[in-house]
């Protein structure tokens, strides 16, 4: 199928069979904000518990950590968010649709078939693009722009137990600061040696002002960032670099699975790598709607180490045990959303498998919902459908397993593929006679006869 | 020990090893706030993946859900969250400590001895109390305060995309609310038949003004709700209430292997219990502060759907598949914090054992975060430390495990007899003869040789 239409599909099927919803529908919907169903919400958890496993579990230089979404708001003005995490706006006077000024530019140009990216320049160069070419209101199609302003990105909140003078605060606009600020009593409580990372996934909140693409761009997503702390005279920074380059190549195209082709790297240029990252690669994906970043790899050197350390007048510094020199630790930042992780899996999976006139959702078998689907072959034969109840429970105890009894088996088949059920199993008349089940295949549509007795052998992968 | 010292050991064992911090501590902190780190991100995590699988993979009539964080602002009109979801609020106006006005009152009372329940009562009644019994302020001791008013407990926030007027949101202070506004497009993508249940888990936020105990109060906690939708014609509401009590009971229990002593079951009064309730259970723990509330369990009835539907105008009724008859469906809701199933966790099993003078976090195997520490027995040998590394690395693909090779065996014993890890390996100069290592359970503190042959099998639960 075509680009296109497999963004089509794959944002009906999520909605159609439970995968994803548009957030708030009964009250006409909220704009990039979606609710994770009964299968998107275990298919999410799969996403989640590889990453935990691969990057914290499996890797002795790795500890986990869930961090506040809101901290102290000194965090933010550390950071630079308060000051720089801005996107430039337009208000379109005519019609009030609001959208951000770089994005209008470029999609001008894109639809003029001349591809320009404008993102990253100051509001003033933005403001004379879009005077000089008089792009009009994608909307109302009239001109009537405000200026262009910046829109700071973190979401507003205040707190009720300090006075009202001092309550402003702040979701986390990245789940990094949290890694930041947790780090001196990480450090202390784990006395582990650097080098060594601090991981952790959970939601930040990103107030966007342009409509995103699906689950691509949402007011809140979550992130799986990885801070890598590291001395700076004893490793080398390059290499380090390249192993977590190696390390998310190996998560993305050998755990996930996705095919080489539709990934690749992308260097930022000087221009728009922020000033304290000495290098920022993206790993991208081909999306439907161009290679887009994925997840991004910088080198942050000691900028936010040194900042906390500045702002609150702590002593972040690290203490080599060797010669007693102190510090301030480097980090190289692995951050990716898991969302994007999620899109990333739909789109690659899905099949329209033209032969059998079927749609298939072909996820590797750790990423299913359900490893399987048990199905007795009739719902008005009470000794089938308790023999079929009987099997069910056997292969519930080991994975996660669904039960359908409507409709036809063909069908149930049908209903399984679309959303990546590896195995049918069937409960039919044999079954009472020899303790059989007939085994069907998701990719291949085989089947086979096999022993109860032996059945979750044959289910496990 | 008595109960305030264990309040004490937990708050400065979790301080010490890294289980939870006080958030922004570098910042000079943020009241109600906590970080969870290394150890208690994986004790967290391994109370919720319990839960999901018990009430979620391990049910056929149970799916999952994972819904927003900020969803449309009728949300909670229609809840009633926008109208009387509040705290009554007092300052003093001498020293500006903000505090509830209930709890002001009740303190004031348990001092006296004369312990006294008025949370819940009008606001005009506490300042009656306030000024009748001239409570002074437990910060400065004046008599300054301001009256007694309503602060809505919702976080507030504004959402970029829309125009200013429309902008304002807010975080939600329960997940429940996102279960029912979801709960059409659930029951179309699955079909699932009634009676079942949606639940998740997922942050929630209540802009508390009184400091709480340690992590049983916080700004931000993560709740694991639970609605449980029947047709009231064909459910009998008291046996599903009845079943979801056993349940909860079983869970905390048997899963969690809390003591019953420490447990009892409080019924809400008439007063107390919400207008639409027809019945609430508290599932309470005898914290060090008192039997608090740990889970609770209420008949909805029909409430939440019926607001919804009346607020947004979209017909949110099931149709009886025998009869077609239209019913808007009832719901049993039980619903924990994980927060404070972790805190009660941490307190029911924290053992000064006084005989061997060591303190001991004797966790069920399954929640433990680390399952086993390897060591070997001198970290200046080469070989030793090598075949130590083997033993690791064999025992950390089976599960979560840990390395310690400083100061002495016995140190390192207590130091994971603190954490609550089972078992210690140490690799020894005879496991370079014989491929033997010597077992030491934490419990008991008894120690065998055993294979490393064995190894797996004997650290398996």
């Amino acid at each position: 199928m075509n680009e296109n239409d497999l963004m089509t599909q794959v944002v009906a099927l999520c909605k159609r069979r439970g995968f994803i919803f548009p957030s708030s529908e009964i009250y006409g919907g909220l704009a990039n904000a979606y609710e994770y169903g009964p299968l998107g919400v275990e298919l999410k958890r799969n996403i989640k518990n590889l990453w935990w496993k691969t990057f914290i579990h499996d890797r002795i230089d790795m500890l986990g950590l869930d961090s506040s979404i809101i901290v102290h708001p000194k965090t933010w003005e550390a950071s630079g968010h308060i000051n720089s995490f801005s996107d430039p706006l337009v208000d379109c006077k005519n019609c009030q649709r609001r959208t951000r000024a770089d994005h209008l530019i470029e999609n001008y140009y894109a639809q003029k078939q001349e591809p320009k990216l404008v993102e990253g320049l100051p509001i003033e160069e933005l403001q004379k693009i879009i005077e000089k070419e008089q792009i009009a209101c994608p909307s109302c199609g009239e001109f009537q722009w405000t200026p262009v302003r910046k829109f700071n990105l973190l979401f507003e909140t205040s707190i009720g137990i300090v006075p009202e003078s001092e309550s402003k605060a702040y979701l986390r606009g990245e789940t990094a600061q949290g890694i930041f600020l947790s780090f001196k009593n990480i450090l202390d409580s784990t006395r582990v040696k650097l080098p060594f990372g601090i991981g952790q996934i959970g939601k930040s909140f990103r107030n966007e002002i342009t409509l995103g693409n699906f689950i691509f761009r949402t007011l809140e997503f979550e992130q799986a960032e990885i801070e890598y702390f590291f001395d700076p005279q004893n490793s080398n920074w390059e290499e380090l670099f390249d192993n977590w380059q190696e390390a998310m190549w190996q998560f993305v195209t050998i755990q996930l699975g996705i095919g080489k082709n539709n990934l690749r790297w992308r260097e930022h240029t000087d221009e728009e790598r922020s000033h304290y990252s000495l290098r920022t690669v993206d790993l991208e994906y081909n999306f439907p709607f161009g290679f887009k970043e994925l997840w991004g790899l910088a080198y942050r050197t000691d900028y936010d180490l040194k900042q906390h350390m500045e702002y609150s007048g702590q002593d972040l510094r690290v203490t080599d045990s060797s010669d007693g020199r102190k510090y301030i630790p480097h980090v190289i930042e692995p951050a990716v959303g898991i969302n994007r992780l999620l899109l990333m899996v739909l789109l690659e999976f899905l099949w329209q498998d033209e032969a059998n006139d079927r749609l298939v959702l072909k996820l590797p078998y750790h990423l299913a919902p359900y490893k399987a689907a048990v199905f007795p072959l009739l719902r008005n034969r009470p000794e089938l459908v308790a023999k079929a109840e009987s099997v069910f429970k056997l292969v519930q105890s080991a994975m996660p397993t669904t039960w359908d009894d409507r409709g036809n088996i063909g069908k149930r088949y049908l209903s399984q593929d679309e959303i990546g059920t590896p195995y049918g199993v069937t409960v039919d008349f044999q079954t009472l006679e020899d303790d059989t089940v007939t085994i069907r295949q998701r990719d291949t549509t085989k089947q086979a006869r096999v022993k109860i007795h032996d059945l979750l052998a044959e289910l496990a992968a």
